[in-house]
């Protein structure tokens, strides 16, 4: 089975409104083996959805309207479908008194005539009840295919997908399923992990595929595999053959894996670090707080963190963390000396067992011949020992700060691990 | 002229990445008067690839492409556009070049047989160079009509739109002039921003129109004036009305705005900083380093930012800043008193003339009936005298270390000024 969504909605296109609906209701729609072939986006005008409504009849089983339903004068997709569908606009006493029930429960007075036009339904339409808002949801079939529109309030589109149209699409599916799992990878390009898995992709079976899926310091890997399934046993083979596949592309890639799920790398190295009973502290020079932001967004992560030191300025580093100012003089703040020290010092300064420290030229200025923009220092260790690591990164001052505290938490994990 | 904008990608339509591309596409082509007038999301698939963009170059002047370009096999779209144009792939040698350059700086080996295929393009395109990745985008030109292809990494889009894109097509138009101002208020919401602007909007002449853009902790605020501008003199008679609208608006609002351009509150705060010759510093509980970064992540920050301590811990609380025992044990981590003594310790410790400082419950655990999740404190000031501020937010974690780094550098903003 397949479907087409179309969010309905001039705020969607002038991008005062980001399209958080289309994601979610792909992923409701995957995770139940319905296949989500194409979003549209188009704005509150008849003809565009007229249009577009045709089209995707033409090329989907299911096509699911957002938006459009409300109570305002841009909002004319009720009577659009009602002609498209051959079909009168007719009262309907269920929606009036859900309409007045709800403005009296929120002490807004609503006119009488705008509650009226407001309960006005297509006649062939299945209403489905919206606990959320006023509009129904519409349920229309014709010519086999099924089509549904809803409002686009997320909250009033959750409730109308959860409750109505995902177990009445459920129950019309005969089989299909389609399942996935996703790998994740830090500090490491595509092409690289591409050409470790060239033989692998190539191997697969029909009815599996890859994906790349890059972001700031790593690649995720989503395996999808999809069959017809007529038992619970076809379905655990399916899942067995998928975990199979996870399995072996974990082995071939080795030690750039940082979870067989996916979680960020902050939160893949926090588990690790509860699990180890380990503490950790930062010192950071360019990353700036970003590092101790990239650990401390994960929930409980004081758990493992005990915090840090920003020390932005020379006499931070050596009044806070004790880096000595001969050090400083003889090779500079970015070196690999006074991230050693720094290390040494957010040790010192916490109790921590491990802690990172970072000094760099994030840019764009400030670089000079010898160490251009994008020199950056890394430093992981405790007050006995570091592991340093010197990068030569662009000259974009946000990405130098992300992947530099992205490359500072893998080397961490690598060690913790 | 009008748009079409078409993101290719199997991540975008289960559901596992939000179409954020789109949005941001949407305000720039709005802002600069192109109307979106949809946005179709696609698989990576030749045939809906070759299908979607034929009908978007009947219907629109313009189709902007993202996605589909990357180094690995389901990245096909390079193709499908060289077959559509009627044109081969041939080698760049400017592209194998940054490329190599590239992987060098990134410390990443790849094949020279797998630069040597990301290096062929269809010879037909103008190439549009991009600083942030491997794929340059690509301009078609054909029955009057402009394709371009992008890729669809964030970082990487927003470059080419912004360099050669939009420049691009800005020139394409004519006669129709498009100009906006833009006000930036920090810790406001959008309904105290539209009563304060109701009469204002009402009396807006017919050639201007007002949007509201809100984001986390404040609302940007738009002015567009549109006219067909015949003379150097007409021009500046525009951008004139703009400029009178935008200080009334600024009269209208108060001390919320910021800023009269489309700049950061940290960028904003830093100026202030710079002009006065003031040094600041930070000290973090709750908001984990997120405040220091937003400071930081200013090109130039070094200027005025000295650095600061993420004590998370209480332990780090007591050894580092100073915070007394007692204090802790009488009032809890979560307290006017202890906020106080944070401010006042970073400002021991660095020297700085200002200090902020947080300490909250971040959620989604960790609160009591007493503190509930959301519970958060924020002290603003030096050794002598601080301001203090208690916040009740939601239960979202990641909002709440965001709006309450916003807040904190709003208070020092406010006090600076």
């Amino acid at each position: 089975m397949n479907a087409t969504l179309i969010n309905i909605g001039d705020e969607l296109l002038i991008g005062q409104v980001v399209n958080t609906n289309a994601a979610w209701m792909g992923g409701q729609l995957t995770a139940r083996g319905i296949s989500l072939q194409q979003v549209q986006v188009i704005p509150d005008e008849a003809e565009a959805i007229r249009r577009t409504l045709r089209r995707a009849m033409d090329e989907s089983d299911v096509v699911l309207l957002t938006g459009g339903l409300g109570p305002t004068k841009d909002d004319i997709t009720k009577k659009v479908l009602a002609d498209f569908f051959g079909t009168e606009l007719v009262f309907s006493q269920r929606v009036y008194e859900h309409y007045t029930r709800l403005s009296e429960r929120f002490g807004r007075e609503v006119k009488e005539e705008m509650r009226r036009a407001q309960s006005m339904m297509p006649a062939s339409a299945d209403l489905l009840h919206n606990a959320m808002g006023v509009a129904p949801g519409m349920w229309f079939e014709q010519e086999g295919r099924v089509v549904v529109s809803m409002p686009g309030v997320p909250v009033e589109m959750k409730y109308i997908m959860e409750k109505e149209v995902l177990p009445r699409l459920q129950a019309r599916m005969n089989g299909e399923l389609i399942l996935y799992r996703v790998l994740c990878t830090a500090v490491t390009g595509e092409p690289d992990v591409a050409a470790r898995l060239e033989d692998f992709e190539n191997r697969l079976s029909p009815n599996m595929s890859l994906a790349y899926l890059p972001r700031l310091g790593g690649v995720r890997l989503r395996l999808t595999a999809r069959a017809s399934v007529r038992s619970e046993k076809e379905r655990e083979d399916l899942e067995r053959q998928l975990d199979e596949g996870i399995r072996e592309m974990a082995r071939l890639l080795g030690d750039v894996v940082y979870a067989l799920e996916d979680i960020s790398l902050s939160e893949a190295t926090g588990r690790l670090l509860r699990e180890r009973g380990l503490k950790i502290a930062t010192a950071e020079s360019c990353t700036g707080g970003y590092l101790a932001h990239l650990i401390t967004s994960v929930p409980g992560s004081s758990d493992y963190y005990l915090g840090g030191v920003v020390s932005y300025a020379n006499s931070v580093k050596q009044q806070v963390l004790g880096v000595s100012e001969e050090t400083l003089r003889k090779h500079g703040a970015v070196s690999e000396p006074v991230v050693r020290q720094m290390v040494q010092g957010a040790c010192r300064l916490t109790g921590a067992d491990w802690a990172m420290a970072t000094s760099g030229i994030a840019g764009p200025g400030g670089g000079t011949a010898e160490k251009p923009v994008g020199t950056i220092w890394i430093a992981v260790g405790n007050e006995k020992e570091q592991h340093t690591h010197l990068l030569q990164l662009g000259k974009n001052r946000l990405s130098n700060i992300q992947y530099t505290a992205m490359y500072a938490l893998d080397v961490l994990r690598r060690r913790v691990f």
